[in-house]
């Protein structure tokens, strides 16, 4: 086949796996082509692992020239799909993983330069070194790549204080569907020469090119971090503690992460080692989290402060402070082992949406009664980013009855993306489209901002080869 | 004249100027269509003063129908002449100052919802009132319209913590070329629903569609605030103290602001009832600002802190705190009259640069060099946004020889472009492309960014109607 004879000569035989090669490791092969939550396996002609941006944009030319659809994968820790081939088999596989190095930190700056492929924690070391903060964190970092953060415009626990992927990038190289090297790795804070290009590849999820490198913001490392567990009558409480607490704590928030005393009981179930440190008799809990640049003294003084003022005003019931770094560790592995105790009680079906803070209470009231209409008996497991409007709200079968609950998704989500839409919400807070949300993309967004979507992949992606499948389709036969 | 009869029957007669008219006002038109700095001067067939959304999307329609031009003005108080039309006088000039509302503030989710043709002093009046802050300021915030910072992502003089105004916008109404009505008043932290259309339009300056409305930011208002106005032995040092700042007051500090010996030499002797506090025997200066939302007593602390340590270490040389609401205006109005004693002294060439912060100091030492050579006994007047890397890199004439200088701005801005170029930085940072520095974009910004924005300008507007001989063409003639 001369296309794989083609990208052998780009990359070398070593990096160019054979999608239908008799020769080609199945098990290889599958680890590519299967998203690593296992609901979506797909085909491709070959998976190829360029080693630099000339050999990307090599291998983009390449697929241009023979008409071959190109699908982009980091670290394949995506939620929606977005990196994984569909079935017809037709696309070639780009993965990034071999472009991981670290490219310049400059500390005078505050900025680090990186190619796509580093993975998230070897960027966050990196800035350590250099004692700075790069401070995107998600469950993911160990192994997603930081060219699929900025593809997915990934959020994660500290984006109350530093924003999203997007937020933390001044630049971007981007290999274009026509094989050209858009050489945008600026490490300016501000920049109003033309369009925000930058801002248009971030979160369009390798639909209209291909991240090679970037240059993203360093932040000071902070010199106090506390962190509190606390317990709220009402979910109202818990939205007026984090008013409260931004007006306390300002910039210092860094994280308020809700979680109903469901959340919490399941984790306590699945892993008893772990220590709860309060009761569950209150239906909502929250984990504070807050950074200085001050002394630890003065940092836990307006923490505790704060926290006691909103005791004795009875918005939160019952509060725990952690005492050291491993008390403050040990509270958010508690948060973080949500979705683990979730996959052992069942899978269930996962909602990432958001809405505006002020309309969290009732949107939470009204979905969870049209759900138990819906199919009574089934188990709201919520938590989520509350700072940032974002609930992972989701939805488990009723104890003994999940056999088939999975293939009603459609139905469940059709009803929590209606009650979404009401209360002025995004139906992908943080995990993007893919193709697990594209064909109900149309049905949830302005028609306008459909059509102005489809004229800039059409202008920017005339084949439609990149992506084809996710987020949207380059052509609409409705159009 | 059928369109100015079709422009009457949608806004109304009183609000209709024909640009051609016998009976018309010549100094009202003027005033619409001279920009305010008095360098650009165009002409228009009508000037339309629409009073909502709808009525913005009908004149845009009929302007579609009758293939004319329209510039959208806010406030006219642009740096760029992007908000004047070109001397053709074929086109139709929309100003948005009726559009003039506040939506919504909602104290809850912090978010305020405004028309596009607000001015920036009337929403942050509007936070104010709701004991909320809306940080975006700058020098026009009493006639610039919100509408028109968001179309040139305007920045100001508290980019440090907050951002442009681009970071503060959370939705966007957009009336796109053809008059439909782009629905994206969004008011969420988190929305990975495809394409950033948001950061498309914000910076595009009319180019691309009219900014009706938009959900903006609130923050809380800040405890205390603390200024200082601190003197370098060079800008080596105050490049110290910027980062040495960060470290210590890490998002608590708001501005650091750059002055050059010289710039506070003209403000005293043009303002000489303003005090100045320090000697000038230092070559630069900084004012450094900081709020928190802790306690004034704990705040002082912080400042005075970090700036003895800073003294002590010889970073800085000098220093006086402000010691009251007062003082810190009297020290802000001194940063704010460098623009208006530049005025006094002579009409100079002015810069809005920005480089990376790391290079800051050896691109002013070989740019004030090259200038010298270029033009012996120039003045050079320095100041800006420090920890933005945006320099107000002005250039004035020797004393004496004012006449005809401007005329060699072309001349004066090759050579400080191409050496803002070679430091990879930005030959506008913060002021937009407009008419100034359309036809030199090409030359400073990479050509396949041009190519993508080109293909952007193309396919959302075809027909190249909106503010054309702004920032881009549809038609490269060289393409």
């Amino acid at each position: 086949m001369s296309l794989i004879k083609d990208l052998i000569s780009i990359v070398g035989e070593e990096y160019v796996l054979n999608g239908k090669g008799k020769d080609t490791d199945q098990d290889e092969l599958a680890a590519y082509l299967t998203d690593w939550r296992g609901r979506y396996t797909g085909r491709a002609q070959a998976i190829v692992r360029p080693a630099n941006t000339q050999e990307v944009a090599d291998v983009v030319k390449l697929c241009a020239r023979y008409e071959v659809p190109i699908v982009t994968q980091g670290g394949n820790t995506g939620m929606c799909g977005g990196a994984t081939p569909s079935n017809k088999g037709d696309a070639v596989l780009l993965v990034t993983t071999r472009l991981n190095h670290i490219l310049n930190v400059d500390t005078v700056n505050d900025t680090i330069t990186v190619q796509a492929g580093c993975i998230l924690q070897q960027v966050q070391e990196a800035a350590a070194k250099q004692d700075r903060l790069f401070p995107l964190s998600l469950g993911a970092e160990g192994s997603c790549t930081i060219g699929g953060n900025l593809a997915t415009n990934a959020g994660g626990t500290q984006v109350l204080r530093y924003g999203n992927a997007r937020d933390l990038a001044l630049g971007l190289e981007v290999v274009t569907p026509e094989g050209e090297v858009l050489n945008g790795l600026r490490s300016l804070r501000k920049d109003n020469t033309g369009y925000d290009l930058r801002n248009l590849y971030i979160g369009s999820e390798g639909t209209l090119g291909i991240i090679t490198a970037a240059t993203l913001k360093l932040y000071p490392q902070p010199v106090a971090e506390c962190t509190a567990l606390v317990a709220f009558e009402s979910l109202d409480d818990a939205l007026y503690m984090l008013n409260y607490s931004r007006k306390g704590f300002a910039s210092k928030l860094e994280g308020f992460e809700l979680m109903s005393a469901y959340c919490l009981q399941i984790v306590n179930e699945c892993f008893p080692e772990q220590h709860l440190p309060l009761s569950l008799d209150h239906p909502w809990y929250a984990l504070i989290h807050m950074a200085d640049s001050d002394s630890e003294e003065q940092a836990r003084a307006t923490f505790q402060r704060v926290l006691e003022e909103a005791f004795n005003n009875d918005i939160i019931q019952d509060a725990v402070l952690a005492e050291s770094i491993q008390q403050s560790q040990d509270l958010w592995h508690l948060r973080e082992s949500i979705p683990l105790a979730e996959a052992i009680v069942g899978k269930g079906i996962k909602n990432d949406i958001s809405v505006p803070i002020s309309r969290i209470a009732p949107f939470v009231d009204d979905t969870n009664t049209a759900l138990q209409t819906w199919y009574p008996g089934v188990r709201h497991i919520i938590f989520g980013h509350l700072g940032d409007g974002n609930l992972h709200y989701n939805i488990g079968a009723p104890e003994g009855e999940e056999e088939g609950f999975l293939a009603k998704q459609e139905e469940a989500f059709k009803i929590v993306f209606d009650s979404v839409t009401d209360y002025d919400g995004s139906i992908s807070a943080e995990h993007g489209i893919g193709q697990l949300k594209k064909d109900m993309l149309p049905d949830y967004k302005d028609e306008v901002e459909i059509s102005v979507m489809r004229k800039i992949k059409r202008a920017l992606d005339p084949q439609g080869l990149m992506n084809p499948g996710k987020v949207i389709d380059s052509v609409d036969f409705d159009y």
